[in-house]
């Protein structure tokens, strides 16, 4: 028998631990649509104000899970993933994901779009003429043989508990908390069946963790949670307090992977793929050390391998590469303007979120779930950090889509010039591992 | 504008204050329909847990009061009301109401049906044959004019925001939080027309409030937001440790009033009855200190005064009083069965929320709203509270549908004998007064 949910809800109300049975009953039940959604959202902020542990976390998830279907891409190896919590100029699955495979470890990537400051990986990908990110679990599973690789947005079945209380976080101010990130994160990887997961846990201006407590704490939740569903997990803690590589913006961003597919080594962009892809190589127990996975993921990437792949991916998904493979622009802005320094100085500071939110606001982001975005404009870095500039060089370029001098004005104001060089960021942006190596 | 709801849900959230205004808006806007019920719910769960301070509590109350008619009876004098935190066998207001109509102070009293262990003013009021509890405004209009009181139930338009919330907290386990208790019982005093309010909050085994701090705040409370809506208001804080007067049952409790309004000095019932409608009398102005006031009242009392309005009262709501007024039994039970002492001893203790709970399970309470009433079933003491009683002595009596042993035995079980007198409570059951007088 059900237990009455309001009894359910007076023990979390009154800060009382739920057995993970009960707690994985009640979420599929709001999930279909047995508990209304007041008594779930009453749940939702009981849970957030009190707190959920270890055990509550994993069965939520273990809830979620079982909301809908799960892959199981086993008869090919063991699938591998990765997940970042976003950032600003984030384009690193774009390289990772093939190269991945290329090492020849199965990548069933899901992503998802971009909301608020942050961007997403299927409008990247969209950007690219003809690109699908919606197919068919039939073509996902053949994809997955041929190519070993798939990036696709969520299905309706992935999880769908998890798509149910989303949308009841969204509107009873209950997103903004780790158990229910995390749950949210871990159910997805799971049902797409990967079984190797390295999280991408940014840090920073530009991300939502700001400090390295609360990502740190988020990192470990992840890592745990994934491991108590059965798989294989670490996470990095990165830097997000300048933007990843050189280019933001959807088209701009595709751009620049190809170029880091090719060999440019964008400072960034390049290591931190590097590293993310030595973590899954490791996980997926491709590698057994974090040096070997490492050195055959740089092969892979140096040998052109990850480009080919991208250009089979991309292929089968209805993308039209040409214009990549001949490095010709595509959906170039109408407008680009100049920022210049206003003085000569050291470059040192970046408000990555005023930055995400600038992007957004010329168009290439989403404040609303349904609004369309458009491909072309951004923001291109021609120094990168710690670049010593004149007074009046032109140290970035701005993608427009039509004339307007207050926009430079506010991009320029996200930079900080300083008289000193700032200390160095790591070259892989890695701040930290969770476990410890 | 409307204030997005999220944001209003995350300073709750947050622990942050509402501004008055903010929360009227946001209350009314639920009441109306305009905010979801999920939001609403999500926002009680973050008040629940946050708290909400006076001037929040206020702002509460007057939404409710905004969302619905309020009437108007200075034409008539400075209206009188008393509410009751709910006991066991509290048959108060059916001699009070008619006692201060009867020393000249209107009283639009608007009451509630019994649920849980409580027994309700209406169920009560619908023992007598043929009582009307549902009158429409014009006719509750009239008779307040011709006797200066009603005794009716809560219109669907009488702060209809109350009902609202009363409904989503009752799913979602936020109904036992102070500020949401005061704003529903005052919204609805204040709604009705009442002025000068005394309010009997009921302290002990048989109440919702169980210690004295927790009465004392609730206590506190009612009488300062009250206030702020412009009623003169005070509190009695009550001993319910023990069943007031002798009778608990819906018909057994009006053949108590009966006695107690032809002179009867049925302890406890009499004088809680006087001590409140001399508070009444003094809100009201119709006295200028607590002693005349209760002089006045016991006056109106013992020249049958009371008597004579409680009859007249009835007759104009539909009620037949004839066997009320011979002295008949009326809805009297098939079986009455005597508890009898287990063994020598003093009458000293007694479980009134098992006691309430028992007459519930006879039948002559509510598990939910819609369940029906037996008027004939409950439990009448033959001695009092401090009682000594000999072995096998009959000190109270049962009355039940039908035979049934196990009833007895609980019943039984609900009393506690000592071997020495319990400490004397107050003849007026009075523990303290707010404010202190």
């Amino acid at each position: 028998m059900q237990p009455d949910p309001r009894e359910f809800i007076r023990a979390k109300r009154d800060g009382r631990t739920h057995e993970p049975g009960d707690l994985r009953a009640f979420v599929l039940a709001c999930a279909r649509g047995e508990v209304p959604d007041y008594q779930a959202s009453a749940w939702l902020m009981a849970a957030f104000l009190r707190g959920l542990d270890g055990a509550e976390t994993d069965a939520l998830t273990q809830a979620y899970l079982g909301s809908g279907r799960t892959f199981d891409w086993s008869g090919l190896g063991v699938a591998a993933d990765k997940h970042s919590t976003g950032g600003v100029g984030d384009k690193i699955s774009l390289v990772l994901a093939p190269l991945v495979a290329a090492c020849g470890v199965p990548v069933p990537m899901v992503s998802g779009r971009g909301l608020g400051h942050t961007g997403g990986t299927l409008d990247k990908l969209e950007s690219i003429p003809g690109f699908q990110t919606r197919l068919e679990p039939p073509r996902m599973e053949s994809q997955m043989r041929e190519l070993g690789v798939i990036m696709v947005g969520q299905g309706p079945d992935l999880a769908p508990g998890d798509g149910h209380f989303y949308a009841l976080r969204d509107v009873t101010a209950t997103v903004e908390f780790e158990p229910f990130i995390v749950a949210s994160i871990v159910s997805k990887k799971i049902a797409e069946g990967a079984r190797a997961i390295a999280y991408d846990v940014k840090c920073g201006s530009g991300a939502f963790m700001k400090t390295r407590e609360a990502a740190r704490s988020l990192a470990t939740r992840l890592v745990a949670t994934s491991r108590a569903m059965g798989a294989g997990a670490s996470a990095l803690v990165t830097d997000m307090s300048w933007p990843i590589g050189r280019a933001v913006g959807n088209a701009l961003e595709v751009r620049e992977a190809w170029r880091v597919l090719r060999g440019d080594a964008v400072p960034g962009t390049r290591a931190l793929t590097l590293a993310l892809a030595a973590e899954m190589l490791r996980l997926a127990g491709a590698e057994r050390d974090a040096a070997a996975a490492l050195a055959r993921a740089t092969r892979a990437l140096d040998e052109g391998k990850a480009a080919e792949r991208f250009l089979a991916l991309a292929r089968a998904q209805g993308g039209d590469t040409r214009a990549i493979e001949h490095g010709e622009p595509f959906h170039a802005a109408p407008v680009v303007t100049e920022l210049r320094s206003p003085r000569e100085g050291f470059l040192a500071g970046c408000d990555c979120f005023a930055l995400g939110e600038l992007v957004v606001g010329l168009g290439g982001g989403r404040r609303a779930k349904e609004d369309p975005v458009d491909p072309r404009v951004g923001l291109v870095m021609r120094r990168d950090r710690g670049a010593r500039l004149a007074r009046g060089e032109a140290f970035a370029e701005l993608h427009v889509a039509s004339e307007d001098e207050s926009l430079a004005k506010r991009a320029l104001a996200c930079f900080e010039l300083a008289d000193a060089p700032p200390p160095p960021l790591p070259e892989d942006l890695v701040l930290e591992s969770v476990p410890d190596p």
